[in-house]
């Protein structure tokens, strides 16, 4: 069956976020976020623990270093630096991993380290050999059809295409934005439909006049979405009978 | 011979400290700042790179977080807090040297989290903790005669007891605060000379009114101070004959 | 009427926090977070807009640079350092009055700080310190009986002494540490009773021997309890007859 | 005479940075940094008593919120995002300037923020949204011929043109980027021959194919080049004669 993931740890000192545990129960895969977008290593250590109780794949959620502004708003880091940063996240989910006796299965960059990755080669590649250097045996998730999935794929790595229920998409296979409307898919039977067709059929794209097919690794469920967990709940079940 | 240490790799963004390199060539073990109190991912990916081309050994400092007060004010984190920030620190810094083909061999806390711990049971068995979580193979460095040091033993590490040839010691074994007149060695031959006795005979302190004396296993200089390399080049010969 | 105050923009970024705007109805005074334990930019604007169109008397609300402890855990900043960290604060928040049209009425620390001036002359009397240069038309507010209250009146300052109907008083007038058990009131019809038995009596202390009574000026109702609203509703109804 | 400004105050926490006592004795107008890209609150302080002594006129320097980039990243920030951040900015250094007992005269942007809004009339519009809210009073000095400028002329502020004596012009008077060869004029005395043709003339541009010609209210002197002060007296002394 498709793996679902989602983002998770992203409390911060005081501040709650979401409901991890509830989701939980639905997910396959959690990523992690490492403490420079959100988390905070009290969130890593109960949110791995958390995580390996529920026999989730661990992966790592590396993210721009702006906490203001949740990893959100995007950030000219020159490759080299970007490198560092993603590096710097892995190990430290990685120690967390090690003092809890799991494996870090993965590394999924968060928003728009995500969306710059996405279309920018240099950084792709940037993110790519942090992970090739980190470990040839951890998974890159990225956007499907996006140069971080090509990026990875360059470098040999293990690579998941991953894909959006609750989001709508553009006839050239990107994310439509959240600024516009219909970015976001609020009723959660219809992600979970959405889903199903995301994982039986992949998503079909126009890029350059041609129509292609990106085959899809991995679901994301947002967990901080107000219907997070009920869309979780029903995309699982929705996915059983695929 | 004794091993002799230092503290690198705190620079920050812009800001550059002390001269890791010319250091390098005099001191067998580096103990590199984590981006807590001080470094940031490019400095640490950079001075684990310039420790491996030494051919150091390269261990984790890691400190408060408080990047403004360099890690040298108190700070009331609590037992938990403080096993959580330290093996984050030192996850992050594995990262580095994990993807540089280099071991992280030990760890070393900086500044207040080191006098802390060095004070505090609690605080100690903390970072001890951290340690033995991470890796049973790391050394924990921590001040001769200290909490620090008894709570690696109470965990069965391997610990490394350190003194400071360019700092003064109280009769307790203590070292004199730096708000104290006197408590700086600023002399680089006699800091070489306490170097040569500390590596000798240890640390002789009255504690409970009994005489103790505690060996030493390593050296520290201190790599932001302005006579750093002149020091740490005279300990080294100092000590080649003992 | 005796004032009502709360701790309010408490935010950060993509993170929530109370619910402000529901307390705002009951008290007379906001204490606005400054960006440095909670509350950035975009939320100091926010909040003073709210406050202003909810005739509040708006003041700063500094604390520790520590963002992951929420301004919580003890610091040790020297005088020098606290005062002009507390300025800083106070000046952000200023610019945000200004630009808003309203006055900055008063200050009033924050957490661990606002704890460590109450019991610490040196720290008390750098706090005072920054509100006196910054403008004598401010007032200091500071827990009843404190050395806070103490270096206000010694600079001559308008001072506020406050009480906390929500907590539990120690027989030398100090807060119950929220370690204990029973700290925290948790009836806000309790709590009301308690308030205006602070609004008539004050607080009796006994101190080196001898009773005392404090008078109090301001009454704080804790925006992030669960009871928070409830609380401050209560409490301005019971106050009314007072 | 032509004002001359310079950016100091970009110390931070134990990292120093630049020699801006020295500096202070050739210039008119010091852009203090204000704790978002550099600086903290101790170096504020110490750096506005400085200024003071030297009877500069003292401005805020604002910055994107990255110390690790020292504000030079560009960073997306929405308008109602940086509007706020450079009021908090302006605020906090006004407060130090309201303590000890000066006016703040000036603000003027830092590094890609600098950037950013002299291109961006949406982010231009901002920064002069946030000067005219905390005071009509207060001068917006931005890049010569750049949209910030214009932002503040549509508010009607008092605006200042500025221009760079170490640095070389494209065609189209926009500063040639850091990036390419020739960006930085490494020789004091050239420099300084610049600055006295920009004092006379102002820039000549090709904007749309037509000549324009830029007048020029202050010329700037980086403080962080090594040869800062050099250029600061040699361009002092060449001024005088004009």
């Amino acid at each position: 069956m498709i793996d679902i993931n989602s983002d998770i740890g992203e409390a911060f000192g005081a501040y709650p976020l979401g409901d991890d545990e509830a989701i939980m129960a639905y997910i396959d895969s959690a990523n992690i976020a490492c403490g420079m977008h959100a988390g905070d290593p009290i969130v890593m250590e109960c949110t791995v623990r958390l995580a390996k109780e529920h026999n989730l794949r661990i992966g790592a959620h590396p993210g721009w270093p702006d906490l203001q502004g949740f990893g959100r708003r995007e950030m000219a880091l020159s490759p080299d630096e970007t490198e560092a940063y993603v590096l710097y996240q892995i190990g430290a989910l990685a120690g967390f991993c090690r003092a809890n006796g799991v494996e870090l299965i993965h590394v999924k960059p968060h928003g728009a380290l995500y969306n710059q990755a996405a279309r920018n080669p240099a950084l792709a590649a940037a993110v790519a050999r942090a992970v090739n250097r980190f470990s040839r045996q951890v998974i890159l998730v990225g956007l499907a059809g996006s140069c971080l999935v090509q990026a990875g794929l360059d470098l040999g790595l293990s690579v998941w295409s991953e894909a959006f229920p609750d989001r709508a998409y553009e006839e050239d296979g990107s994310l439509r934005s959240r600024k516009l409307p219909g970015a976001l898919v609020e009723d959660p039977a219809e992600a979970a439909v959405n889903g199903v067709n995301l994982a039986k059929e992949g998503i079909c794209a126009v890029v350059e006049g041609q129509v292609v097919t990106w085959k899809v690794d991995t679901l994301c469920v947002h967990g901080d979405s107000p219907h997070a967990v009920e869309t979780a709940r029903l995309l699982r079940e929705a996915l059983i009978g695929v």
